[in-house]
């Protein structure tokens, strides 16, 4: 009469056999689909190592209500953030005190007023969002035998976006391991989500390219990092864009190589001059994979992206929704009555429903949380950078905090960790293969065109799943902290 | 007035930045589509390394008509091989001069005797060839300028003939180079051939699971060599059954695992037991992807492959068929008369156009041939084995015959050296980059399905193009001789 006589173990033991056979279905389906990371070290004039990408061998449980919850969301926080993104003063007021601390948001902010004095020549803008969540439980519990959890957003993303291509394909792979019966009967493979976010983040370049005009002699160009190991989660993108029915012609340019490749047209038009190309290219739409670090942005990094946000292209984000990714704007939309100021009520309640508790360390109450070694336990200390990688976790707050000066203390936000519900899976990475207790993230991919405040287009393209040990703090795969997964759906 | 006004270089010279972008796009594209060998060295249990395939950086030059000639002829060399794999007694006798000698042909001989005892349960055959030509000059010529050229058979493959996959990824990515304009004015798409091996080898096998009941419980099997480095070959045809609309289970086996995990049963079915799987599944088709080497039949070996062959699967190919493979049968068909044996005088007199001169060792002329230094040089020697990185070459046959007993020389074939046209290109592989003179081998894959002499079905499947440096001997592009390549149809 236990539990275990009701409800099979999840995932289910595996013999030395079932292991081995398991994981060469999943390596050498990895190695067929791209699901790789280039070694970058490797790569000389002729050749380049890869090796697979980190995944879950198992789909991890996720209640279904809750995905389809993140769904619903989604198109709400981008109408959200779309308006935010048209809110200059707003956006100001909320990031004033990052600027004389953080030098990215110092840079982007210079950027904004030198293009502004000039004016802003494309009113359109186009957007690939990424809102990340957690399972709340209200009290530590086994997800199997206790589904009643909460949806709490982690971060929202506005720029630069990524793990789209991954997830998408490693989707694709579970589900390739359900309906071949690898599996046998502990998946199925009615419970395994699609996914479609390569076609569906090129369908959003495409949208753009045509408000651009669509012509064929245009282009989108995306401006990258240059040795990028993470050309597998890019060129997917790239290549959904040339193999439209109507084919959109897409360019890869490093961001350091921006000044010298392009020039403005007297009308504004970005031209692009690829140097291994006789002809040059008017670009439609610029879409940003790089950019988002301090380091980025010498003099040179400076001008080319003055010179990018003065175009007539539209950008993939915009300047200022690249603004709304830092974490002041996810903490100021937390204030009494702010969300009211963008969204109707009903919708405000909603998006409300998925925060978690954020203090600025401003705050006296929040300098006690955070500089206390017992209460700063249930918090996250988070820089208000893109991505993660920057955070401090509980107990290591209050010396963190001691390390710095106090007066940069405001670039960070305080964060209520989401206490997460028991599950289990086996992750396979090129660090190795282990098992035991997950934790999972759900990222929901929007796309969105929209016209100073009007919504032109609003979708909901994708999703991301991804899951690491639970006693990792950090969520990144491409560093190895953690792997893509799909959710298995309870 | 110089030929080079009227008729442009070709491949055109590359700028520093022409070449690295190319390799750029070339070596990202077979990231992500799997144009790939995995390195079985760095095999742990969790992951691998890969690296890209060698590619040539453009199409390489090929006349259209010879292109075309060499699909015609598929259909006529798959009835030929059909009717050949029928005459156990004309192959008996191509062959017996083998038997003493040749450690495969003895024991594959072996096999079919003790098969033939209890006699074969299964009268329907699988075969997926490949007849390999290269371009005949008369006379040292540049192709670009004298296109007057024939086409010349190096070997027909019967058994486990790779490259199908590879070769249908690098099609696909010199005209993803070429529609995206990459090669700019050099490479029209249209002058570049499709290719659909991987859909087209995979219709073979279903065909034949068809043939055999089509009943959605049984399975193709892959019998395949442990450890191999060339997956990116093997799985996308397994992928593509199981992508099928009606999808045709397929499981893959090591050779060596044959007499662990299968049985026959009482009525001659061939079942399979996975040790991953709590399942038994019986096999419609046995796909041979090994077994094409002496050292892989030790008495296990032998066992495994007489209870394959002994059993009601559809083998593709059936053994006498494997045995065709010998350099042996294409020798013994050049014989006077002997190709209107099998096919019509018609039929026969266009595949015997396609034949160079060939010499058993037994011959005196073809002794005085191969050991005389300064005639060898127009030929290759070749032992009776499957496939290439055997052959002895020009004026190393007489030297090399002198290390070995006479008595072993009757195993040998030696063949008259096709003198090639002058192509140029760049080679891209995990060796280097080179640019140079060099020589193509086209590749016609034939698919057929056939009952006791009556053929059922008879497919030109699609080809494969390798290319390799003009002064190189050997073509074999999974060990770096040579690379995968797409003819420029002229």
């Amino acid at each position: 009469m236990s539990d275990s006589t009701e409800q099979p173990e999840y995932p289910p033991e595996l013999s030395e056999e079932q292991g081995l056979f398991l994981t060469s279905q999943i390596l050498d389906w990895q190695i067929n689909h791209g699901s790789l990371l280039k070694r970058v070290q490797t790569q000389t004039d002729h050749s380049v190592l890869s090796h697979p990408i980190g995944v879950t061998v198992f789909p991890t449980l996720f209640p279904r209500a809750q995905f389809h919850r993140a769904l619903e969301l989604q198109s709400i926080y981008n109408e959200l953030y779309c308006a935010v993104a048209q809110d200059e003063q707003w956006i100001f007021e909320a990031i004033q005190d990052l600027l004389p601390i953080d030098p990215l948001a110092a840079v982007l902010w210079n950027v904004h007023q030198q293009v502004q004095k000039a004016g802003y020549s494309q009113p359109v803008s186009a957007g690939i969002f990424r809102s990340d969540y957690m399972l709340h439980a209200d009290r530590p519990s086994d997800l199997l035998r206790n589904p009643e959890v909460s949806l709490k957003q982690v971060e929202f993303n506005t720029f630069s976006c990524a793990g789209g291509s991954h997830a998408d394909k490693v989707v694709k792979m579970h589900r390739y391991l359900a309906r071949t019966g690898a599996y046998e009967d502990s998946v199925q493979l009615s419970a395994l989500p699609q996914n479609d976010n390569i076609e569906q983040l090129a369908d959003c370049l495409a949208a753009a390219h045509t408000a651009y005009g669509g012509k064929s002699d245009t282009a989108v160009l995306f401006i990258v990092q240059p040795n990028n190991f993470n050309i597998a989660d890019e060129r997917p993108i790239e290549y959904a864009l040339w193999n439209r029915e109507q084919p959109v012609p897409a360019y890869r340019l490093d961001f350091g190589d921006v000044l010298e490749c392009t020039s403005l047209a007297g009308t504004g038009e970005l031209l692009f001059h690829p140097p291994w190309l006789s002809k040059t290219v008017e670009i439609s739409v610029v879409y940003m994979r790089a950019g988002y670090e301090a380091h980025e942005y010498d003099e040179t990094g400076i001008a080319a992206r003055v010179r990018l946000e003065a175009s007539l292209a539209i950008k993939c984000p915009s300047l200022l929704a690249h603004i709304c990714t830092f974490k002041k704007i996810q903490h100021a939309l937390t204030g009494a009555g702010v969300l009211e100021r963008f969204i109707s009520e009903e919708k405000a309640a909603f998006i409300r429903s998925t925060f978690v508790k954020m203090y600025s360390l401003n705050e006296s109450d929040a300098r006690r949380l955070a500089t206390d070694p017992i209460l700063s336990k249930d918090y996250i200390l988070k820089p208000s950078l893109e991505g993660g990688g920057h955070n401090v976790f509980g107990d290591a707050i209050p010396d963190f905090l001691a390390s710095i000066p106090e007066s940069s203390w405001g670039a960070y936000i305080l964060m209520e960790r989401i206490p997460s519900p028991l599950v289990m899976n086996v992750l396979l990475s090129s660090l190795g293969i282990d098992s035991g207790e997950v934790i999972s993230e759900l990222g929901i991919f929007g796309t969105c065109l929209w016209k100073q405040g009007e919504m032109l287009q609003n979708s909901v393209a994708g999703w991301s799943f991804k899951t690491k040990h639970e006693d990792v703090d950090e969520m990144n795969v491409v560093k190895g902290y953690g792997c893509f997964d799909t959710p298995l759906l309870i």
